[in-house]
């Protein structure tokens, strides 16, 4: 459980990528290719306690528009929840009252560092859209029922998306009463 | 929506780097670090409806222990559900009467290309466990409800993980009439 050697690849504007030598608990040596990247958010933005926002982007390495909640990296110094404010209202335009963080994950643990941090955004204000030059977004607002719909129906394919609806309809009685308070 | 430059960075074991200039829906133009990463495929194995087998596994990237489903890359030309069939077996030592595609996703669609398909294993076999050398897991079988206490309490910390387990348990129901069929 220690790394024996590693070595730089390449030094992106966001990718690190190494080549990795670990020893493992069980004694045995292996080569790795690892992504290092930065921590993120991800936000479910609750209009109602049943409306939702949901984005729908294009994003350029998969060459597809798909569906998805707003979602950012941790720049500098931030705390998620200074991501999640400001990646909110970059994205949707919306300021939120109340941002509860609700879980966290790894995406690709396998390879990448991403650790992304999972919130809940209420009492939510209009306040204008700041999307940057390179983000091609248009916002939906739509029913948590057709949300879970779409993930039925092989429309919403991403993964952060898809745990944080789910998350949010398995304990909608426990984050209301919260958001609540 | 279109690549206007594409410059191969790296090409490794399991991960292929470019750095690409894309043309986007909007008229302006972004340089993307983007990975080429393998289709892959994660499933939740069922011993009954009410329990599964989770996996707790060494992760050399992250250097951390967390518990994860079994799931593995597409190997050649197999099919997702020869893929499912085979890790299964590999990582738990179960083989799968029964194996249900669910619904997919893209773990990290901002910068790489995998693509993941979630199966539902059912009527399992002990056959025996095959983890490669490089493979450190510990097998744990669980009920739905400690999984889902596990998520809450941030002991499930992957992403594929908490997103199978919540769909499986959002679409129960539906799951099991299926499976009897």
């Amino acid at each position: 459980m220690s790394i024996t050697h590693k070595l730089e690849v390449f030094r992106g504007r966001r990718i690190k990528l190494y080549v990795e030598e670990h020893l493992l608990p069980n004694g045995n040596k292996t080569l790795r290719e690892v992504i290092r990247f930065p921590n993120s958010v991800v936000i479910l933005p609750l209009i109602t306690f049943d409306k939702i926002v949901l984005l729908y982007q294009y994003r350029p390495a998969i060459r597809k528009w798909i569906y998805e909640l707003p979602a950012g990296i941790i720049e500098g110094n931030e705390d998620p929840d200074e991501t999640a404010s400001r990646e909110l209202i970059e994205e949707t335009g919306y300021k939120a009252g109340t941002l509860k963080q609700v879980f966290s994950m790894y995406l690709a643990p396998g390879y990448s560092t991403e650790y992304m941090y999972a919130f809940i955004a209420y009492d939510l204000k209009e306040v204008g859209a700041k999307p940057e030059p390179y983000e091609v977004i248009r916002r939906e607002i739509i029913s948590i029922d057709k949300a879970l719909e779409m993930i039925k129906n092989h429309e919403i394919i991403d993964a952060k998306t898809i745990a944080l609806i789910l998350y949010y309809t398995y304990n909608k009685n426990n984050i209301i009463s919260t958001l609540r308070k």
